[in-house]
Order: C-alpha cells, then sequence, then structure tokens
C-alpha cells in the first residue's frame, strides 16, 4: 500500500539514525551492543509485530524492514514511545537486504501479510517468490526460518507451492491458526491482523526453512539447530 | 470406516477375478489388454471416483484399492454395472502395495478424504504419513505425482508438512478446488465429497510429486516428463 508522504520525515528520521539505520551497518553486533541471534521482518509496516516480538523476546535482536520511509516512521514513532533497547528499523527495499546483513546471519524472517499482488503479471514481486527466496536464503542461518502468516487463500496456497518449489520445506502449516492454543499463546498480532481476526476470519501461517545446501560449513549447520 | 462383512463377499469377488484381482498379476499389461499409463487410488471405498475416472480418461489404467472386501465388493457392483474396460480392483493393505506393483510403474496416486486417524498415536496410519510415502515412492515413476484431496482441516495441515518434510514437492495447493473453475472441469467426486460439498464446505487439495532420486535412471526420467 502506497502512503502519502509525511512532511518532514527525513529530517525526523535523521534525527534518529541510532534507531532507523540510514547506512549500512559496521556490523549488527555493535549497532545492539550484543550478539544476540537476529530475525527480521520484511514489510513492517507500522511496527506493532516487531516492536511486540522485541518486548516478548528480550533475548532477540529484531530489526523491522519496510520500503517506505513514511511507514518507518510510523514504526518510529511506536519504537521511540516504548523505549525497548532490542529493535531496529530500516527502510530499504527488500531486494537490497543483502547489502545490509552478512550472508547466513539472520535467524528468522518474519513476513506478515504481504501485498498479494494479485495479478500474474506481478507475482515476481510478492515477497514470497522465488526471487526473494534467493535473497532470504543467503541471509538466513542454514535451516533458519520463514514465518509467513497472511489472511490471503490465494497468496497463501501459492506461496506454499512456491516456497516447496524452491526447495523449502514446510515445518507446519496452519489453516487457522488462531486457533491453535499454542500458537496463540506465542503470537504478536500486526495492527491488519488485530482488525481481520476481530471479524473471526481465518489466518494462515507456514512455518518453512531451506534445506542444508552444499557449500555451507557443517560446523556453522550444526550450531545453528 | 470399519463395515460389516458383506453376506458371500469371498465367492462373490472370486466370480469376478477378472476385475477384482485376488493374486499378484505377471503383469498388469496382460491384466488390461495394453500398456497405458497405470493410475492408482488408495483407499477407494465405494469406487465412484476410480470408475468415474476410468470413463474419463479411457487412455489411462485406474486401479482402486482398498483393504476391506465389503467396501470392494460394493464397488465392483458398480463397476460391473458401468461395464468399463480400464477399471480394476485389487483388495490389498496399503503397506503390501510393492507386492503387487514393479517398482516405479504408476504415474499418478490419489488419495481420496482418507481416514484421519486424529490420535497422535496413530499417526503412522494416515496414508499421508512416512511411511506410506516410502511405499508411493518405490510405486511411481519419478516425478510421479500424488493426488490428495480432504474436508479434515487437522489431517490437511499435517499432510502438507509431512510430505514436505518428506521431500516431496508441492505443485499447487487449493484450500477450495471446488471454487477453481480449472480443478471444478476435471474433477471427480468420491460419495462422500458430494454430500459434503452441497453443504457448501471447503475440499482442500493438493498435487505433489517426488523429486528425482540418486539412482533412477535419467531416460525414466526424461520418459515421464
Amino acid at each position: 500500500m502506497r502512503v502519502r508522504k509525511r512532511k518532514g520525515v527525513e529530517d525526523y528520521l535523521k534525527a534518529h539514525e541510532d534507531i532507523v539505520l540510514q547506512e549500512v551497518p559496521e556490523s549488527w553486533e555493535v549497532v545492539f551492543g550484543n550478539a544476540q541471534p537476529i530475525e527480521i521482518e520484511v514489510g513492517c509496516g507500522k511496527g506493532d509485530f516487531i516492536l511486540g516480538m522485541a518486548r516478548k523476546h528480550p533475548d532477540v535482536n529484531f530489526i523491522g524492514i519496510d520500503l517506505q520511509e513514511t511507514v518507518i516512521s510510523w514504526a518510529l514513532d511506536k519504537v521511540l514511545a516504548a523505549d525497548v533497547p532490542n529493535v531496529r528499523l530500516l527502510f530499504v527495499n527488500g531486494k537490497d537486504l543483502g547489502d545490509y546483513f552478512p550472508e547466513h546471519s539472520v535467524s528468522r524472517l518474519y513476513l506478515n501479510f504481504s501485498d498479494p499482488w494479485p495479478k500474474k503479471r506481478h507475482a515476481k514481486r510478492r515477497l514470497t517468490s522465488s526471487s526473494f527466496l534467493h535473497i532470504y536464503e543467503e541471509l538466513l542461518v542454514p535451516f533458519g526460518e520463514i514465518a509467513f502468516k497472511t489472511d490471503n487463500q490465494g497468496l497463501f496456497e501459492w506461496s506454499l507451492a512456491e516456497m516447496s518449489e524452491f526447495g523449502l520445506i514446510l515445518e507446519q502449516v496452519w489453516l487457522n491458526c488462531h486457533a491453535d492454543p499454542a500458537f496463540a499463546k506465542e503470537n504478536v498480532e500486526t495492527e491488519y491482523e488485530r482488525k481481520f481476526s476481530a471479524k473471526g476470519q481465518a489466518i494462515y501461517r507456514v512455518l518453512a526453512h531451506f534445506p542444508k545446501r552444499e557449500g555451507v560449513r557443517d560446523e556453522v549447520s550444526e550450531m545453528s539447530i
């Protein structure tokens, strides 16, 4: 969803470069001041999910990513108000994510209610398309997971097949994840999810990981299990 | 579902050994009198699906399989009444299927509304469990497909993950296959499916194939594409 540009957004973000990174960081360990595992949300929107996750899991560092600076600025509003140490924001196109993270350094990647891009000719823009899966594979540690939830049936059906064809292993599939008490307990809702599920409609979810690939060091994969 | 034994069922089946095979055939080519591709349904119930498929695809040979002789006898009633040349029945436990088919000789395998065996300790009995997937892999030609439909949400969720973990590639997933005009056109309904979908409830479906495995000849896999 394209949004109208917020007035003075550049200056606002610039004033909080410690939260919204403007340049490729030397290392995320330096940014966070520790070496906790890193989990990212591609398409973080207004930031409720990434902030909620950071609150819930202080032993993990979270980075919310969006390609619109106005959207990131709304997330920044919330992060500033919350004063949570283990969350940062990035505004960058998903295609350029490889520049911001060392290879195989992200433990988990979240996709929440991504734009379905329903037209077939726009399939490559879907954040679960193979063009993005290639990028995620570079980012994620061996066996690192992608957690994807959506209310869009067509996008979900398509994404399961796209992930599987790419070689991802689907660990668990939910056709109504809010009805699963184990998941509901750990779930952090997005703004959109809250409104949508209040109407009683099903939220789909899949948790998937890449298989071990040739050329990836064994020690690394053993560490991450 | 266990059913009460039909009176005289052994004699009835024996009298129609040309349709319901009682012994391992020398070859399916001899049985059918031609070398058409073979597709099987594991758990054929009363036979509406396998008979409907045989009618719709005269260039394919279909075999309906069930482990209860009374159930097979009901399917036999219909096959006899229909007089369709390209359908046969087998009553055999799915675990013994390997005895009845040469390795990599089945083009497609159908599972329709299989028993969900909802208790966790019965998971191995589900026809989509890894213990059965091992058998199907032996039966199916390289890239041969499994087509599974069910109305059971829990079984479907579990089966997608089980298939994926086993290494199957999910080609297409439907969360409401009757709503897809392309599929609806080719679909043959089971007895159960007709009743169930008449209530407007969703039928889930997945089409999946095994990847190419080492040790399988390349020529074979090229032929089957």
